[in-house]
């Protein structure tokens, strides 16, 4: 056998590489000390009402404070943490301390809470990095207060809240009729459909690794099950808080929240839990998938073991019969017979033919 | 060995198709621009009172609308679903958007809910496709209004409510003397009754699996093994919400649901809370299929492996014997004896007769 | 090997018969057409009071309707179930059509409801069938009114009720003073603790096949296994429903149940519990007895392999000596040597005693 | 192999022993016929109050009944059931007929109730066995009425209650200034505390039982966990109902139960929490266990293997060459060379070099 | 094989210590007897209120009754158990007999108790022995009263209160200006931050273990997995509780907790409820990273024997090849003639070359 011929069965280990497990260990949310400054911010303020809508890029931090009594609806969002932003934001629109603190935190837990007037979700918006076949989060946190909305976003560069700024655009969305609570409820729902998107390319992997385990079950395809498992982990940790925080907010009684928009959450619940459920699903694929695999090298193993076996044990008698014409005994019978030679020859043959078929009788193979 | 002897152990690539488990792990039930609209859409309308009964089928959307208010008990089926036509429909029968969009969704979790005077049920009703040996579904809606029943449905060649059509058409029904919950009742109670059949066959096919994993067990059975996992897990996913829904229906105080036909709804109830635990039997017994798929391919291997090493075990010391008289050693005792030969090839077969008798003796086979 | 000495490891087929399963997987409540009607049904009233006692077998179904308000407590036990009788009865005793259906349907789940003044119960006896080592069920419906109990049962050859006839006879016993609530009682703590008569019989089944598994583990134990737990599955179904029937009876307020009664239900809810709590055991038990089986077939399979591997290794070493000197070279070492022979073999022994020792000391057996 | 050295490997039948199994398939609460009456039965009344305390051995149970009103706190402990004389307290006492029946009954689940006035614990106390490492159980029936508590215990020859005597002879002991409750909370105290020390030893077993698996993993071993299984099974039954048992009564309201002993029984129910908890940790560990035995079994037995798989290999190519040189050709190279000989013993020793090195680089062993 | 190259497939019996073990299944709790009395016993008294603050070291436990009754909050620091000690102060602050008893009890359950007046928590503060890889546990009582919290440590040499030390010096910290429940709040919180640290360094050990396994499967990784394994059960014993212990506070109505500081607690609830997620993860990944090892384990001893055994197969035909031409007939074929010898050879050689293609034809490596 040549190296290059079972250098599929080496372990790869980059593929087992204990990233993820790190990500899924080293979670440490009460430590708000770790976070580092983001090396930039900006500031967006989306501020409308059914007549109108103005879009301002603020270069300073207190440019956002005169949108907290203008009786328009206000989505001031921070892309981008800088701890003295946060408490001077906090501080100005009235936004408990702890929570500031949750603003701040590394690797909380999805969560929800209503302090002094002010309506706070913690979550993470998920995203599928198709580079690495991993799942990445972003920390969001989403202050909902009388007429305004403050998000704030770990990165610039990305967020999935596109379609909402064409909507606020448009006048006779509905989004421009309804208050702040329904500008909270449009985020959490595109964040929950777009743990949608996320679970579709988990999906296409799980498919892909399954049709890679049944076609040639080899090691690397047991990196990727375990990966895919790690991943499974990720999701489930980031969705299953959310459905709680959502069951939540619609049996809130918060006045903060119209009741008229009470449904629409009730709907972001019922996608929630569809998530969850096909989270469970996936795990319930992935560990066959994993039976699968240890099934079929262990049959292929098997097959190839018993052949050997099998042309081992056929030959064993051969071995013996030209042992026994090879001993040096003076007198053999059939030594000098014309015909000795063939018989034993014959016999060598007859053997293995006979155990054949008793083999095959007995259904071995 | 020839090659169509062991054709059967190599994996079955065919049977372990991954179209299901795409089915499985694809779904999305948040965008609805999915969808493309039928290319029909047969709208047909059964009126009735206790008195009376019409059949209409309707070629235009518009013409539905003047039975909102006759004051009958009006079914209206929409066999195939248009975006502009469920639209219009629930524009006029007073449906919130929210319902009308979950109407059109796609992969949506069995759900129920009653918004402003409308009580709204989706689920899916379950086909049995024998010839793929799969369970296909189709979403179904039901919308309860005073007076009126609309259900959408995907597929107009097929559903389950012809046992309700007959009983429309006689008069001394209950369901004539009954309101339009009495109607919805029946439908859910239709929809879950054919879950039944559905598990029936597949009641049957596990059977059948089962008598093949006991007779001859090969690869094909773990891959049907595998398939049904599947199918219970489509089942499942289908089962287990629509217990919920209908638990919520007995516990719902809505106005459009009669006292009296609460105890309908506690029978359905009933049905497929055995259906679901049916479901659990079914999963407990696919999983001893797969143990005992397993063992028994173990088994057999074993059985093979065993005898073999005890052939080839038997055999070595007559193969040593060989080996020592055939030396070519100048003074070798017995080689010049007359019963030399007699005696090397009766000890060759002594020892292994010896052996036997020991290897019996410890019970190894 | 002689073929009767293996035949133990052939999969007995026969034990592993399929019925079971179908037992277990064709359950469909909904369909009440498929229960033909019994070829008889005999129809036997208890009626007492206090004061006197009578016991009458009837002839027509019509008879019963007198005992429905004659201020006697009055049992009517009907064994043999034909659809017109139960149906006449149903509609003189006002008994809802709903339960009716229930009385005649076909593999139902345990469950209770009160109906309009009627308290329903229906659930299974369960006996064991000594010959096929199986646990047999009979439908049972309690119809509990005022002043009467009817009971339905499938099969007029066997109940559990023959203690209940004597005491009704006795004219000191609780059961005479109290109301029909008590009567139901004491049928349902018969049915009850009949239960744990079967599950005695099945508890000596279990050890008897745990004895077996222990002396002489055979691919007959797996099939014993895999059939007990079929029958687990099988008295699982029929208790978990009891239980939660028995705990609603406890919670009902209907004013059926008298006060006093209702501790006597609870010491019934504490039974089934109980039993529960059994089944789940036995569960654990079964489990554990094929993980023993498996490990007790791999154990010795694995001594069978290991001694044939270290006799098969031992004499290799030997072999090759003999090959050595068997070679044709002119000039060989020893061979014209007058010890050479005892040398060759001497060596072919010593290696073989050296190597004993080796993996004596290494603790390979 | 010597007999006595592959010995440790045969199932040790006498370990497997299926009486722990009897004891736990075997249970059957309902049929109360099945109880002997003791031989004897011992009553001994501790009657006391904050000022005085008497201790009287009776010999008739009607001696008892001037225990009922005397406006003391009595505790009437009866050692050894006999029918008549439990039916005469039982009587006398006001003591419900259900709750007599309970009393008598065997092998019951724990269970608390209040009937008229009276409230009954039923439980078992639990001893270790240190001479068959098993667990044995004792019922008690705990009856609290007002002024007295009466216990009732199956074997004369011991309970826990011996801290509690002396604490009754201690005038200023806090037993002496409370009332009946009190009395009953000290003896639930003590059946709990009496838990732990009977878990200590299973877990001493425990502890002991992994040393041997860990240094010398042998058939024993696993007979050693099984029956640790077995006994953890019947520690979790007894204690599991104690827990709900003790939460109702922390639940109660009953006025037998003084407001400033509730807190009490609610230490009590801490402690039988965390024995329940660590039955669970128990469970986890004695699967690990198994796991590990498992492993070992398994990795001694590859190891093997491997060597004599190894040494086989190596030597098969000394065999074909000396065959090679061993064929009666009649031109062979080298056979009539000098160093023919030292050539071809020189290239069987190379080969397996060769081989060694190669597989050493490929870290197979 | 040299004894140095397999001695990692020795079981490491040091590594496998039982000490865990130990630890985990020997918990009495209510046996108080067993705590001996601390050497020493530290008292140091924090006592403050928004103008001042005091730190006083303690000789008598006397000196300590003074800060009862003073209106300033003090914080009463108590580092060793002594009995005597813990009774006096326990008298004095009117802590309840029980609670003193849980006080000094040994291997307590975390709980959460309020007996008259004053507010009671037990848990432990963990810490990580990074020498062992271990995690430790060090007992801590609060006890909040009106004005003062009295905790008790058992070790004097360390605590996680030094943050709070420093805090109650400042004068502007929002712990100066709130009462003794926000003092408790700070302290459990302090110690649940704690856990995370634990956990962290918990995690680093997961993965540097799973690196291990990846990387080089042996024995002593499955030691570490085992080890990390035990430590788990740890960490989620001493979790669990706290997470209902804390539940449990922001539930409690007592009148010694503010509503101003009933968010803080909740506070500590997420990141307890977040701790105990983690936990479960960590369960998760080192049950697949054993699943992994023993994967790795068999793949590697499955690549040996299929090499040795093809080989060893390979190799069979020419010794029956040698055997046939070795035999000692008078007319053999070939013998004389000049092309002979090299006609064995090659069949010799090219017997394996056909089979090994033919193997490699059906992937057999």
């Amino acid at each position: 056998m040549k190296a290059n011929q079972y250098i599929r069965y080496i372990v790869p280990t980059l593929l087992f590489g204990t990233q993820r497990t790190k990500k899924i260990v080293n979670v440490n949310p009460t430590s708000e000390a770790h976070r580092q400054d983001s090396k930039e911010s900006f500031i967006t303020v989306y501020d409308y009402n059914e007549q109108g809508f103005s879009e301002d890029k603020l270069t300073l931090v207190e440019e956002s404070f005169t949108f907290l009594d203008n009786n328009h609806i206000s989505w001031i969002n921070v892309d981008g943490l800088i701890k003295a932003n946060v408490e001077k934001i906090a501080d100005h629109f009235r936004i408990h301390p702890l929570l500031a603190e949750d603003i701040l935190s590394i690797g909380q837990r999805p969560k929800m809470d209503e302090v002094e007037g002010i309506f706070y979700c913690l979550l993470n918006m998920l995203y599928y990095n198709r580079k690495q076949d991993c799942v990445e989060t972003e920390q969001i946190s989403i202050v909902l207060g009388k007429n305004f909305v403050i998000t704030f976003q770990e990165d610039p560069e990305k967020d999935v809240f596109n379609p909402l700024r064409e909507k606020i655009k448009l006048q006779n969305s509905k989004l421009r009729q309804r208050g702040a609570d329904y500008l909270c409820y449009s985020m959490l729902d595109l964040i929950v459909d777009n743990y949608f998107l996320v679970m579709e390319r988990l999906g296409e992997r799980i498919e892909s690794v399954e049709e890679e385990v049944i076609r040639n079950s080899n090691k690397r395809s047991l990196a990727s099950i375990s990966q895919l498992r790690k991943e499974l982990i990720i999701l489930k940790r980031n969705i299953g808080p959310v459905r709680d925080m959502i069951a939540g907010i619609t049996r809130s009684e918060s006045e903060l929240l119209d009741e008229r928009t009470t449904k629409y959450f009730k709907d972001v619940y019922d996608h929630i839990v569809q998530a969850y459920d096909l989270c469970e699903n996936y795990r319930d694929i992935t560990g066959s998938m994993q039976d699968l695999y240890i099934n079929n090298v262990n049959l292929r193993m098997n097959e190839v073991m018993k052949v050997m076996a099998i042309v081992t044990c056929l030959l064993a008698p051969a071995t013996v019969i030209g042992g026994i014409f090879g001993m040096n005994f003076e007198s053999i019978p059939l030594l000098h017979n014309k015909w000795g030679f063939m018989v034993a020859v014959g016999t060598m043959l007859l053997i293995p033919v006979w155990m054949l078929r008793m083999f095959r009788k007995k259904g071995w193979f």
